[in-house]
């Protein structure tokens, strides 16, 4: 739905109101509900939440507010109940049939809302996902609603299609421009009294970090608050969003996750040395970059998510390093589903065949609380007859100069 | 708690290890909880949730991930259960008293875990937030639990004290040299058959975006995937995030809302015209600068909300200008809250008393399907006796070049 038969513009620049679409919207179809509502003999599905929902988001297609809203799906209809102030957006972006606005923002709440909605199609038994808030679940109850929850959205995101696939895809090349970037800034940089000196001074976790995310923004995607880099010793923390300054000989751990103007993730993560690698670096390097080949030669539809996870944890042990104790060695998952949200379903750990479909993280790594750590992730999405690896990004330990990334490294789908 | 005990590093760069504090991180101090279990006569308050709710960010200080974790208060102490693959950054970053990880980031459900924490404590009766969703609260009240909810954290948020400010007045400082960047975009464009085109080819509400989001980035705050730029008749759009070229006589209407490190959120609107804007965008532009003068004279300490909200409207109406009605006039809230959430206590509309600490933004706007739309948007935080304008920034139509933003642009706090 666009908003463009609101009547002629009499002033002489028309050209805003042309839509350029950049890439192809990701659809939802609701067949999966259909059966959803039939086998477990319920009247409606109720999704109340707000933009941070990601099934939410996969119902919708919407971006809504940080204000709550409601997807209403009863009889093959899909509603969307928003505010009158988000009506235009909701008509442009909302996956289903009807938007259905309420001018007075404060008067009545999202669940008094939905309980109108539902008792004017005279619904009783009704499925929420398991997100649904005891205010909402309450709200249902008391109007006389019978609840029952359903994890069918988040089941059903699991397999990506194509189109979610081109997001994902558009979003991950990003990461590549990003990572060029650091790269540069890395094999550019000069040195003084053992650390690390950009343009603009001291060379430090934080300084990279704002050049990634610029450069992130810059092709259309957000850093979403997940721009990890660590330096040194903090390559081991998984999560360092600190700010430390980098020595020429630090390993310097970059993981980037952004999320596009659709929503989908990408994850991606390199390490690199400027200048010297310590014997304990390189080594992990060449291990860690052996084991990814022998995850990546393992995927195919069919094999037990477990399966790959354990061909890490032993191809590490053959290689003399440790698994499974915080901080030393191989200690965190061997990769994890992504999509809408940056962890979701198939985690590597778990007890699942893989699908055609599937698209997940392979990122083995290996640290120590002294030596730092060195981790090299790539994203690949199962295909029929193995995996295509989306992450087409060389890895050398030492960074390089003048890297070409794709031209499509902008978010352009 | 710093992560620098790890013992000696034997190689040459030690730098990495110094930590830089660029600002003051806020704190948060838990007797308010103390006085409303009293007051509810409850042993414990239970939190569970993910890195989208901004109550537990308040309670925690911690960015954790989008899996979810537990704040637990009883007796005083405050702990934090999560996962052990997050263990350094909860030390780092937790405000309260323990962090707990679990080893077996998937063996254990987190509602088990909080279980298991409230049964070695003998807690039965539990406050939790409105947020807690109906699987977490089946599962406490499985455990024998009484649950009941309690908005505190969200009450305890609104009045904002002087770290928090810092914070804010820190993004806030972004996007002004954001905007600041905007306008020189649109004064330095040039154009071709009425459409500005930039040093990239055609300006569009997109490419225009993406610079602002770039600078966001560059001064260490996320855009937050709410920077929206209207165009022409889309500025009429409240949440217009399409792409469309920007013609020389349009109005560009640019909104941004980042977000710091720290969480909290900046909010800020300027609107411009690169050539001549039409009489009805001049007079609208004239009206709703006259407008947030009077919105911004009426606020100290005791007015209500909705008295700021009502002079707004009576003040458009003096002019000529309808309120009320969707897509014309001015139609949306004078304004509203902002902290860790971007749109919270109080908003304008509300019946309540504004109070030293209140920070909310001052947004006339006056839209028109047709002619666009015009929107001025400040942050201010009230005061004692009066208030304090974040948005240190000066209006015009006009975009201008050059323009000089405080070198405390970048976000240092």
């Amino acid at each position: 739905m666009e908003i463009d038969e609101v009547g002629k513009h009499p002033y002489p620049t028309t050209a805003s109101r042309q839509l350029m679409a950049h890439h192809e919207r990701p659809s939802t179809s609701y067949g999966f509900l259909d059966e959803e509502l039939q086998r477990r003999e319920a009247d409606a599905y109720v999704h109340i939440g707000n933009r941070f929902d990601e099934d939410l988001r996969y119902l919708t297609r919407y971006l809504g507010s940080d204000n709550p809203y409601a997807f209403i799906y009863t009889a093959e209809t899909a509603r969307l109940l928003t505010s009158a102030l988000s009506r235009h957006q909701a008509e442009r972006e909302f996956a289903g049939d009807h938007v259905v606005t309420s001018d007075e923002q404060l008067a009545i709440s999202i669940e008094d809302r939905v309980v109108e909605t539902l008792d004017e199609r005279s619904v009783t038994e009704v499925l929420i996902p398991p997100s649904t808030t005891i205010i909402a679940a309450r709200a249902l109850e008391a109007a006389g609603m019978e609840i029952e929850t359903t994890s069918a959205v988040a089941t059903r995101r699991r397999q990506k299609n194509h189109e979610e696939l081109a997001c994902i895809r558009s979003v991950q090349k990003s990461t590549h421009a990003a990572m060029a970037v650091a790269e540069e800034i890395l094999a550019t940089a000069t040195h003084e009294d053992g650390l690390l000196i950009g343009t603009d001074g001291n060379l430090t976790t934080e300084s990279l970090r704002r050049s990634i995310n610029a450069t992130l923004s810059a092709h259309g995607v957000s850093p979403a608050d997940n721009t990890v880099i660590g330096a040194g010793s903090h390559c081991s923390d998984l999560h360092f969003r600190g700010d430390v300054p980098i020595g020429i000989d630090d390993p310097v751990l970059i993981d980037l996750s952004p999320r596009g103007p659709e929503g989908y993730h990408g994850d991606f993560t390199r390490t690199f040395v400027a200048g010297s690698p310590t014997e304990w670096i390189r080594e992990a390097y060449d291990a860690v970059a052996d084991v990814k080949d022998i995850a990546l030669a393992s995927l195919e539809p069919g094999i037990s998510a477990s399966t790959v996870h354990d061909r890490v944890v032993d191809a590490f042990d053959a290689r003399g390093y440790e698994s499974g104790y915080v901080d030393i060695g191989f200690y965190h998952s061997a990769g994890h589903g992504i999509g809408l949200r940056l962890h979701e379903d198939p985690h590597l750990k778990a007890e699942t065949s893989l699908r055609s479909g599937d698209t997940v993280t392979i990122e083995p790594g290996l640290y120590h609380p002294e030596f730092g750590g060195v981790r090299l992730e790539d994203l690949v999405t199962v295909t029929d007859t193995g995996y295509e690896n989306l992450s087409d990004y060389p890895h050398q330990l030492k960074p390089r100069q003048d890297i070409a990334t794709s031209p499509e490294g902008s978010y352009a789908g």
